[in-house]
């Protein structure tokens, strides 16, 4: 069994962006600029958003967080982003979610310009991935795809078997895998709520990708032997064994069932790291302008 | 064995949208007002666009075919396309393909604004059919779902396997099967070139979409009993059993296998007279203003 480690990866290629950007700059480029939009002031969101811009810092980025209240309206946030939408010294700009329910998210995403949409949650991005034109990937499937290329997982002709659909990994990755790229020629399932026998599906899987959310769902018996397990999911569960009293998990009973994979995501460390280092990935590509 | 019945229900839709068209302008609604390029002179596209201009006759629509030289720069083909984006009388725009092969064809489709791409081919219509937001679907994809929908087929739980990952039909069914709607809710398989055991899987589906352009491909041992076959594939073959030499087959060996199944499309007469009635759909739900 190989640990993809997704926290070592995440740091190699920031090394590498920190000497593309490096290069980039000496040869007369533009510093690559991210701006950030934190709508209140939610732990988490603060946690991440700080995370991203001390990430831009450590690669030789600029940055930019912009606070606004929770009470802020949404014509007010459209506002801001369409002054950054027009500051030819911002490269990508991306709003934190979630936002407060006063404020439709799918508007809101949609007013980010395309070129800016480092986060590649436009439609205009998606729409690019699904036609395999070059575009900004979102972070976490783009992250998947880095996992598979770097550790020279075996992708065409597999059978991918995806759990999970939602708009920013399963249903991406289920389209990404499918495409005539490497990574990517998979024989591609997707699975949801709906889906009927999933133990069999997940069963006939050499690749399982797994975003659902819901702690150590995959069991052994639900996987055949040789596996790749990509684990998305990762919610905080209450331990008596920590001493701050809680532990991460993920969508997969990881101890349970490592041994019968050829590959797997720890978690945490597996996944998640990769997503910030895609961020920045794609605030390179801007300012390099490779996608608009 | 239930034929679904493309022609005829494409008349049915033709007729509801006559009908619509009608009170949209005794309310006061402006034609709608279809407008098609074609570049040189190839039969078949000849006669594709032909058909789309009395579909809209048929109607009640405003048509404008616009012919353009073989010998047309891609310069002057996208101020063309400038043109009619910025002409306010036209509601949808279709370049009929393929183009001459000085031209790009994923430019062309890109220069057309998303507001008028009633074949809902441009990535940012693309993009909001995989997020489930308000667009145009694609023609042939459409059809299907109108197909399924219109003769009540059961797909919630249901596994539809995709045979072919083409850009304007296996690939995008298969994100829309998946979809939390109706039709769709299905657990989705995209197969393709590379896919191994492709009998297997086939033989595993509910629902089994085929748009490879190989004819007769799928044989009556690869498929179970009840499947629902939606056939996409029309190929021209030489016929000594017909007066002019050639017949239409579909990619599924019709035949052998149409008491298989519960449901299953015939070759002509399915799918494929079900894309104009969907050309016609986008065009009055862009005339109405209902998706920008």
């Amino acid at each position: 069994m190989i640990l993809l480690e997704g926290r070592k990866t995440a740091k190699d290629i920031k090394q590498e962006i920190a000497e593309e950007v490096s290069s980039f700059i000496s040869g007369g480029g533009k510093k690559p600029h991210l701006a950030a939009i934190l709508v209140g002031a939610d732990g988490a969101s603060e946690t991440y958003v700080n995370a991203k811009v001390k990430a831009c810092d450590n690669v030789g980025f600029d940055s930019t967080l912009i606070r606004l209240e929770n009470k802020v309206s949404e014509l007010e946030l459209l506002l801001e982003i369409e002054k950054i939408n027009n500051n030819d010294n911002i490269d990508g700009l991306i709003v934190q979610l979630p936002l407060p329910s006063h404020i439709d998210e799918m508007k809101v995403t949609q007013a980010i310009h395309p070129s800016k949409d480092v986060d590649g949650f436009h439609p205009e991005n998606i729409g690019r991935m699904a036609l395999n034109l070059p575009t900004y990937l979102p972070a976490t499937p783009a992250g998947i795809l880095e996992l598979l290329l770097r550790y020279d997982v075996k992708t065409s002709g597999q059978h991918c078997v995806v759990v999970g659909r939602s708009h920013i990994v399963g249903s991406p990755i289920s389209i990404l895998l499918s495409k005539n790229n490497y990574p990517g020629n998979c024989t591609v399932t997707l699975t949801h709520s709906r889906t009927k026998n999933l133990d069999k599906i997940t069963r006939s899987a050499d690749i399982l990708i797994v975003a659902l959310g819901i702690p150590e769902f995959i069991k052994p018996e639900m996987v055949k032997d040789g596996v790749v397990i990509i684990d998305v999911g990762i919610t905080r569960v209450e331990s008596n064994k920590t001493k701050n009293g809680w532990k991460l998990l993920g969508d997969v009973a990881f101890e349970q069932l490592k041994n019968k994979c050829s590959f797997i995501t720890p978690v945490p460390g597996g996944v998640g790291p990769m997503t910030i280092a895609m961020l920045l990935k794609n605030t390179l590509k801007s300012a390099k302008r490779e996608v608009y």
